[in-house]
This record gives C-alpha cells, structure tokens and sequence, in this order.
C-alpha cells in the first residue's frame, strides 16, 4: 500500500497548484522526458502514442478533401526567409541559425525553420505554370524550432511536432474556402476525437500570423480557466504570390498571382487534452484517441485460471480495441493508479469470483462508475460504455467552458471578471488597436478570437466607450 | 503526338547512360524536385507517398516485435556527440553546427542530429535502473542531416528522412538476437514488398559503423551492376554503455551494463526500387508498394457512358486497391505515357467497345502485357495480375542479380571481373584490412559482407594469396 500512495502523491493536486499538477502529470503519465539540449523534450511512448493518433486521424479527413503530403528542407537559407517582409520580421528573432557545415563556415547562414511559408512559396514558383496546375493542396507532418525564453512540455519548447498545411489556389474565394475548411476540419476533429469544444473565430490584425491577410483559431479554455489556441488557418492573399513572383496563366492567357493558404496543428494540442479532461489521478484520455483502451487488470493472478481467462478476453476484445493485460507481479491497486495516471479511458477488472459469475467489471476512468457485464455481452457493452464516456466528456468540457464564460459591458466589469473570474470575458469592442494593448497591458488578458457566432452584449466598446463593430473573446492565455 | 513523344523522349535511355536516367526519371515522374538549399531535395507528393507506404509497412513489422516509437530532439550539443569516442571521430566532419539562437550567440555550439545514438544514450541512463525496465524497444521516424559535398537525389543527400530504432537489452546475447532480428525484418520487408532480393551479412571492421562492435547490412544489386547498401542493425556490445554510464541493477541486485543496438533503414531504399525494376518508360511500382494501384484510363471518353462506368469500376475496385481514373482532358496516349512514367503497376482501359461487350483490358507495366476480363470478375482478375506480376518482378530481380554475381579465385581474375563486369564479385579474403585497402584502391570496390551463406571458393585471399579465412562480397557501390 505504500507503493501505490507514492504514485498517487506524487501529483501535486490541480486546485492547489495547476501548473505543477500539470508538470507532474506529463512527467508521471510517462508522456515526456527532459533532453540534455535546454527546450527540447523527448517524447515516450506514451506521448508519442498520442501524437501517432492525431496524425492518423488528421491525416485521414485532409486527404479526403483532396490534400497530398510532401517533405521540405528542414533548412531555410536566410535571403530567402527574407523575401516577404512581415514574415522575416516575425520570425527572425526566433531561430536557431546553422553557420558551418562539417569543418567549414557557411558563405549563407540557413535557419532551421519555425515553419515553412518561404520554401513552400520558392517551390510553387518553380512548379506551377498554369491554371491546370491549380489548385495545389500540400502538407507535411514534420518538427519546427523556435527560440523560445520559457519553455512547458507541449505548450512551449524549442522544437515542436506539427503539421503546416500550405495551399495555392486560381482565386481569392477559392483561397478564403479552403482557410475556413480546415479551420472546420480541426475543429471538427477536437470536439468529435478529441472532447474538446472548440470558439471558431477571427484573430484580430495584433494577432494574426505574420505576413497573413487574415488568420482564423480554435481556441479552447482550460480546466484552469486559461484559454488556449488549438490550431490557425491563415489567408496570405496573393502577398506571399507577389513576393516570390508565383504567377500562372489563366484559361484566357493572362498572367495571374495565385492565392495561397496555410493551417497548422501541433503536439499543442496534447496540452489541451491533458488540461481539458484531466485529474488528480493523472491523465484522462477521452477513448477516441487512447493509444490504449482497454487495460485487463486480473485480481487474484494466481488463482487456476484467472490469467488463462483475461488473455482469453484480451484476445476477444482485440478485435474491436485496443487493449492490453496488466500481468505484472504488482498488486490490483498499484496497476489501478497506473491505468489511471495514464489516462487509459477503461479499465476491465476479473477474477475468481467473476469467473464462475462468468462476469466482468468494467471500470470508467472518469467517473470510476462500475459497471458488472456478463462476458457473453462484454464487447457491446464495453462499447457503449467507452461511446458514452466520450460524449460525456465532450458535454463536461463544454459545461464547464460555458460556466467559465462570462460578459462584460464595460471596463470596470471587465476588469472585475478578468481578475476574479478565470474563464472567457465576452465584450465589446471598436477595432482600434489602441483599446486591445490598453487591455492587454492592463489586465494581461489577450483577444483570443472575434468569434464567427456573434453576439450583440453592448453597445460600446468595452475599452473606451466608443460605438462598438464586434464581439471579442478575451481571456488569459497559455 | 507531338506531347506525348515529348514525355518519353524526356527521359534518357538506361544503356545510353544509367546516372542521367536515374536523374530523368526521379525529376520526370515527380517525385522530387530540387530546393533552393543546395544538397536538400523536395519530395513531391509521388515520391513521399512511396515513404507513407515504406513507413507503414515497417512499421507494423517493428510492432509485431514490440518496438514503440518515441521523438528525440533535432539538436545534440558538442559535448553529447564527443562522450563517445570513436561515434564522434565518424560523424563530427559532417555535421551541420548551430552557433546562434535568436539574436544570441550559444555558449556550447548543437549539431544538427546526423544519428540518435548520443541521444538514446543520454535518455536511457536516466529511465533504465532495474532489470525490470528491460528490455527498451525505442524508434524514431525522422529526418538527419550529414554534410556531404556531392549529393544525389534519394542515394545521397544533405538531410534525408529514415527510421533509427534504439534498443537496450539485459544481455549479450539478446542484443545480438535482436540486431539480427531487425535485418531480418528489413530483409523480409523488402523481398515481400519492394521484390528486391537482398544478401545478407556482416560488414567488416572497416566497412562498420563509428562506434559499433558489429554491423549487419542488406545489399542489392541494382540494374547497372553497382551495389546498394539497403540497410544496416548494428550490435554496440556494453561500449556505449560505458561511455554513457548505463547501468541497471540485475536480479541479485549487482550493477550492470546495459547491451544496446541500433537499426536504420532510410528514403534511399526509394533509389532501389528506382534503379532495381524500372525502365526505359520510367518508373515501375511493385503493386505492394504503389500508392496508386490502378489507372483506370477511359477511351473515347466523350462517348456516352464511357465515364460513368470508369467511375463506376473505380468505385467497385477501391474496395481492395488504391485506384484513380484519369479524366483529363489529354489523349490516352498521353495519359498511358503518364501512368507508365509513374510506374502505376497496372492500368485498365475501357471504351465504347469494351461497354457492349462488358469487359475492360488490364494492362501490365513490367510487361505491357494486355489481358481482357470480363467486368464480373474484374476483382479477382486484377488481383491475380497484381499478385503475379509482384512475384515476377522479384524473381526477375533475382535472376538479373544472380545473372551478375561472379566469382574470382584470383587477383587477375579478380580486376577483370570488377572493371568489365559489373555486379557482385564473390572472392575469398584472408581478413587483414590490408587487402581491403589495396582492392579498394586497385580497383575501386568495395567489400559489400561477409553473407551468412558462406561458400568456398578459395583456399586462399583473393588479394595476399594467403590462407584464407571467409568469403566477401565484393562490388562497386552507390
Ligand atoms: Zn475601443
Ligand atoms: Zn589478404
């Protein structure tokens, strides 16, 4: 028993210190370890398990709207970052720089990318000619390095994994469709897979990706009331086309600047699964995307056919799930904290009582119910079991997103909410820039998105009085 | 007909001259296209489909032995990469160095990972502690970068994408099971899916990886006679373990050294497949391998009903094949020019004609075979084709190798062989790297293994004339 205590007190809980009980959990679950290069993490099994599922199912609905996957140089050489003049500025300060290759000094620095705009755009200019080349819908799934200060597993290292979806389109409505249709995708793909509801929305011009014409975001909120942007889809217009000369001839001859897009969805978003759906035991992973569904965890292992009987039921289940047997000489308790600190959504418990009751106890993580199945049923119910939990998880995150969302009229309440009250402050504003760095730097909370669903909370801008244009989702942000 | 000469004139022929062929095809049939960054190749949408195959296919195979992918950083720092010294002495003339983050110089310079082993190393003498956390079962799917002057696409490239697994095993001999194992994995994947018949052996201890105490390789033969090392399992002993200080405590609770290996197979495997099956009309696809199985091609396919039923049939078949019609608005020769130069494995043409009489024609690559079959049985047919036709093609491979594997029994005949016939020369050596050297440098090849299928073609060095001690094979390589 002192065993099984230490796994459990080795997290921090989440209402005392959220930002600890998070630390703990990434390193307990088993989903990262700290490298020997400052910023960087490994990811173990049990994190890149996770990681090989959002890749499977993300990979899956782009290719079903027509996307192909490429492989680009992991290397940008500067003068080509430097092409378009918004994007340089933006990410120049925050790369790592190659400046000898082998024994010999470089005559051309090269950046290792922060994403890949610029090489994407050399590419298309080299390799679309005319319309009949359009449009041109590629991604790749790959590590980006950016040079960052402060650093937090998932949420903030110096080299990420991610995909960069990059698209070249005849026109600007074909180019502002595609930007929206992965925003849907991604969106889509947390609420359904992952349990997360998701805020479409707009970023504002402060917030947009740099050298973009518009940038739209999912942003989700944190059990800690903290919001965090999920993944974005920019609209470069033809800006990117202008810089790097990628020009086509149309049906009529006539040369043309393509229109381009770009999407991007990141290891991120485990900190958002992690966040949204965890415990004090550990991790919660909704079953949709749990590497491992199911863990066996036979009670009395000893006993005549006790382990014969849960090897019999791994294979069975096999079939539907993903699903292991715990046979290691550790007690029943100390393999329950572990299914539970790793987040596995259920747990299947037998011995030799269930045995001659030819049952079996089927076990939530979420809610820890019990529920006793016959084995000549167990796959049905394990289903609906594994169903139920998943849409429960999706409307718990949303109850307590929509608890945690709150409205402001103006600056005192504001002010008020954004101090007291972790959560979404909905409220609004005028378009000025002025009022979102006012705010920002007074209360530290940031626009996460002007949201597609607008609502209509004031009259006038939250900031500083004037006649309102839009609904602004603000909050604290990770 | 002008187009359609133009694509098959596009390419050079293999007799004429086999490098300038190679180039032709892989720029011709898209799978990669040259970057800004000099020595780093593009990989276009059919070339990096062929890898998403690759990936799959080995990957399934390292799980079925237990393997779990975990992701290391990019970047190793100087003092890392030189706790190991004869690792270091091999990979520190090629490697890209990282001397400034941001706006900062960095106080200890990163290279660019050319290979995990420091990495690996570093993790495990931190997570291995007991017996029981063994064996560790670790790959990565990656790309490494390594400094080479002179670069070709797939065979040789500045940064190039590959699988490095990382296993730490309690002893000797379970190290050196594995690291035979996973050449045997690579060995089967490519005999069964790419049908390139592989040799299998030891490297000698000039030809072995820096660090290693022994390193097991695959090789084939490719059309032009040279040789292709297709890739590597490596048995480091305790040797890294001492560097890195990996020790666990075994079940009498002494300390002990951990035993590790390391395997890697790489996106120049693709540069086989290239240069084993195809031919003077491009690329030719295993149908295992194929991203598109079938080009279903219609004729006169403005002709009423001719597109629906190619819709039709391609819907049937993408049951059980990646099938795609080509609807284009080109002739079908041109579009028969396309299919060919992609090395799409089979094509169906169906036409007006074919409609009445409820059939459609299979068309073969390798052989350009044309078979008819009834529309009720197009399944099973193109099945069999498929199935035959990677048989073929692998017995073919085999036979055009064995056709080039000769034997010397002395140096005279030796240097004839190497400079008028190109392959495989099989000759004894007495295992002094003296000969080795001297052939090397007499004749310019190398000695490929020592094959597990020892045979006695000699009593004596096919170099020194002294007694000789085993049979090498010998080659000019890639
Ligand atoms: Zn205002
Ligand atoms: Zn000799």
């Amino acid at each position: 028993m002192a065993k099984e205590k230490k796994l459990v007190e080795a997290i921090t809980s989440m209402e005392e210190d959220f930002a600890q009980w998070y630390t703990d959990v990434v390193k307990k679950a088993e989903l990262i370890e700290y490298s020997n290069v400052k910023g960087c993490m490994i990811l173990r099994p049990n994190g890149y398990a996770i990681w090989e599922n959002i890749q499977k199912e993300l990979d899956r609905r782009f290719k079903e709207t027509g996307v192909e996957n490429v492989y680009m140089p992991l290397f940008i050489p500067e003068s080509l970052l430097q092409r378009e003049k918004d994007h340089v500025e933006g990410f120049a300060p925050e790369v790592a720089w190659v400046t000898h290759g082998g024994m010999e000094p470089l005559q051309e620095r090269l950046c290792v990318r922060p994403t890949s705009e610029t090489l994407f755009c050399d590419m298309y200019s080299n390799i679309i000619q005319s319309y009949r080349d359009l449009p041109k819908l590629y991604n790749q799934w790959c590590s980006v390095v950016r040079w960052e200060k402060t650093t937090r597993p998932f949420l903030r290292s110096m080299e990420f994994l991610w995909q960069e979806g990059h698209t070249a389109h005849a026109t600007e409505e074909e180019a502002e469709e595609r930007t929206i249709q992965m925003l849907n995708v991604y969106a889509d793909f947390c609420e359904q897979i992952l349990a997360i509801p998701m805020i479409k929305g707009k970023k504002t011009d402060k917030e947009k990706f740099a050298g973009a014409h518009s940038t739209y975001t999912i942003e989700a909120l944190m059990h800690d009331g903290k919001a965090l942007q999920s993944g974005t889809s920019h609209n470069f217009g033809d800006g990117f086309a202008h810089a790097f000369d990628i020009q086509y001839t149309d049906k009529d001859n006539k040369l043309q600047y393509v229109h381009q897009t770009s999407w991007g969805m990141s290891t991120r978003i485990i900190g958002a699964i992690i966040m949204v759906h965890g415990d004090d035991s550990g991790l919660v992973l909704p079953p949709r995307i749990a590497p491992v569904q199911v863990m066996i965890v036979p009670i009395a292992q000893h006993k005549e056919g006790v382990l014969n009987k849960a090897y019999e039921l791994r294979d069975r289940l096999a079939k539907s799930f993903s699903v292991k047997v715990d046979d290691s000489d550790k007690s029943p308790g100390w393999k329950f904290s572990e299914q539970e600190m790793r987040g596995i959504p259920t747990r299947i418990e037998i011995g030799p009582k269930d045995l001659e009751a030819n049952q079996a106890v089927i076990v939530r993580r979420d809610t820890r119910e019990k529920i006793v199945v016959s084995l000549d049923e167990i796959e049905t119910k394990l289903a609906q079991v594994q169903e139920t939990m998943q849409q429960e998880m999706l409307e718990r995150a949303r109850a307590h997103r929509d608890a945690h969302t709150y409205q402001a009229a103006n600056y005192e309440e504001f002010k008020e909410l954004i101090a007291n009250k972790p959560g979404f402050v909905k409220a609004m504003w005028c378009g000025d820039e002025a009022c979102e760095l006012k705010i920002k730097e007074e209360t530290t909370a940031t626009s996460r998105c002007m949201p597609f669903e607008q609502e209509h909370v004031a009259d006038t801008c939250v900031c500083c009085g004037k006649p309102a244009k839009t609904m602004v989702y603000w909050g604290k942000a990770y």
